[in-house]
């Protein structure tokens, strides 16, 4: 399980997508648009000037000018904001001067991958499927890949260090989302997670740690993230304000460990690696965008729990009316079909009895209306190829509904040709 | 010379100006702030607002509401816009459909110089000295750099190619600077211009042309940029807002020529590889500062050249504030010591008789009060030891003049000690 991700999935939807504008989109994992009237342009000029007032009270006039139109510190102008809202939301030791203001989470990834596996014997471990944004990262730097099968994380890692050290190869990172996982929504529990962190530090392996969704939780009670569990010094947290405030900030963090594995000279070794790569590679993050983020925070009080309330709320009736629609549609249609219930996120995986190709993709949208995501197009081998990734993210619930129905259609008419074709074999067989 | 730059060369000089605060910066090439308050907040909101209202134009407003909010197409939001502006302003035969918006000019070249020399043959010509955002991005991906030593560009490119065949190795981008060079402040006239299309042409080296100072030019008649004089499609034009506008919007752009040597399909292919690599790196550049610059473009009818003026004349006062405290200060000082006179752009290059080193940083702002840069920093070996960067933008005049002066100080008392220790071992020789 070592090949490189199919990296002209986001062409290819987008291709789709343009080709067929009424088509319901179940694909996108975008946030919701319902209340970006919150950050209409006056609202954005209110959050800039009153980041300038809070900066006016420890510099003049002219020196909050320059922090805001000036090049700016690479590492970042909002990082204590930053990092007390992590702690505040989300129980994140975070420390202002081991956080690195990002262009969003992908810079983030972009800085890290190659930082933490520069020799072509260093391999990146990822669950198979994953985040086409982790492994991206890693085609585009000539990273390997291992994927971990499905089932017991800790088990998979342990064994995948055994055959990487046999092949003379070394595990150097975990890329991992705990909490409402992009593609399959599922959530580790404590357990698991205390696990994956003792055979990390054992074997010396960094997790990182990419929370986009983990305030997206609809039911039941949160799990403390990887980082707050970390006693090692082995977890470097990924945050972002994209699914929070709005992709179109571009910010986002790295906070890293107290420690790398005990050792704070190698962390601020890391560290500084990391700051001069971000200054190869966009400079600094833009002090307007981190400004007005960082005037967000200061109206919330330096938490996003309140903000963030009337989209989950959103979030969750998505995801009910799909469950729904899909209990509807499927449950009296074949066994052979499941889905996952994620207790948040934007995403929830669903089983197949037949292949879901790109061609499939296609045929779903020009014939049913609806475009949904294979789950091959996060997978680094065929183990995916009877699964598809739902998004109840971006659309309304009659979207959702109607978009569930069309994919009932669709299924319906495959599971037709498939008892067709299953007959015709057995007529053949005869 | 085929070192890699020296990489902590920022952390340095961020270092030393921290350190000695009240020392006066002749080595930050940051734009002047004196102007920055044509960019407050309030103007922002306008600039914001008025591109809104340009896009109410072609679609409702909460089309226009996800445009400015949402995750954007990577490829860029404005790009029919900056085309537009370039055309008009710099005479770059830009089209949209194969122009790149990115974090500035520094993205760009994150994702160009992987792209063109994926393969570890794969070398990048520079001149040396040269910008060091440019072989950072090549430390940091590991692509082997060649040095073109000073004087005639076409010449040392057509010796490097012949070396670096004999090597097994092929040169496929040149990186360079025509415009008043970062960090020499030389102009390529436009007989060496054509020379060194003719010779990339002919070995199929694409040519990245940087040209963030090139509206800055303060006497003299303007060259055409490489980009107006190339006709075989072997010209990437790097473009930035950063010096016009502000460095804080984070925008920038790659204009890729209508054929890569006459073949449309490879041009094609190279911008999808490069849009590809972008989604990997910062996803979409802000559709926000992106707004705003297009907002600031339209106030000003499409061109930048009116809104430059006012910061045009301030280097120029600046450029020649700094050539007569020069003159004043050195003229009768050593027939060793040597300055060129930039006819535009934010750096000159002075010549000394005694190596400039980073201790010599440290001793100057120590002793002297007064920041520059040594030309070692920006060079792939030792023949720029005795060579500094002076920046005249940031500074006032009076600062200029009282740097400069410090200056003085600190080279009269090194040829002292020059020639003391001339003297020394001269006495020891006999």
């Amino acid at each position: 399980m070592s090949a490189t991700a199919q990296p002209d999935v986001m062409n290819f939807l987008n291709e789709v997508s343009s080709r067929f504008p009424a088509a319901i989109s179940l694909a996108a994992g975008r946030p919701t648009e319902q209340f970006f009237d919150r950050l209409h342009p006056g609202a954005l000029l209110d959050a800039l000037t009153r980041y300038e007032q809070h900066a006016l009270r420890s510099a003049d006039a002219a020196a909050v000018r320059t922090r805001l139109l000036q090049y700016g510190r690479t590492a970042g102008m909002i990082e204590e904001q930053i990092a007390a809202q992590l702690r505040i939301d989300q129980d994140v030791p975070a420390q202002a001067d081991r956080l690195l203001v990002t262009a969003g989470c992908q810079e983030a990834l972009a800085l890290c991958l190659p930082a933490l596996c520069p020799d072509p014997t260093d391999v990146l471990l990822v669950c198979n499927p994953t985040y086409i944004g982790a492994t991206g990262v890693a085609a585009g730097n000539r990273i390997a890949l291992h994927g971990l099968p499905e089932g017991d994380v800790a088990q998979a890692v342990e064994q995948s260090v055994a055959q990487l050290q046999r092949e003379g190869r070394h595990a150097r990172a975990l890329y991992l989302i705990p909490d409402f996982d992009n593609p399959t929504g599922r959530v580790l529990d404590e357990a698991q997670r205390r696990a994956i962190l003792a055979v990390c530090a054992r074997h010396r392996i960094v997790v990182l740690e990419d929370n986009a969704y983990g305030l997206f939780r609809y039911d039941g009670a949160a799990v403390p993230p990887m980082a707050a569990l970390d006693e090692a010094g082995s977890v470097i947290y990924l945050s972002t304000f994209s699914k929070t405030l709005s992709p179109a900030f571009r910010v986002g963090a790295a906070v890293l460990p107290d420690t790398l594995f005990g050792d704070r000279a190698a962390r601020h070794a890391l560290w500084e690696n990391l700051v001069q790569r971000k200054s190869y590679v966009t400079v600094n993050t833009s002090p307007l965008t981190q400004a007005i983020v960082g005037g967000l925070l200061l109206a919330e009080g330096g938490s996003l729990r309140n903000w963030i309330q009337p989209m989950a709320g959103w979030y969750r009736t998505n995801r009910d009316t799909m469950l729904d629609a899909l209990q509807s549609t499927f449950a009296q249609l074949s066994d052979a079909i499941g889905w996952n219930r994620p207790a948040g996120g934007f995403f929830l995986s669903m089983d197949l009895p037949f292949e879901f190709d790109a061609q499939a993709v296609t045929d779903c949208a020009t014939r049913y209306g609806v475009i949904v995501m294979p789950m091959s197009f996060f997978a680094l081998d065929a183990s995916q190829n009877r699964r598809i990734r739902l998004a109840f993210s971006a659309m309304t619930p009659p979207q959702i509904r109607a978009g569930v129905a069309a994919l009932g259609g669709y299924v319906a008419q495959r599971l037709e040709q498939c008892s067709k074709s299953e007959m015709h074999a057995f007529a053949e067989a005869r």
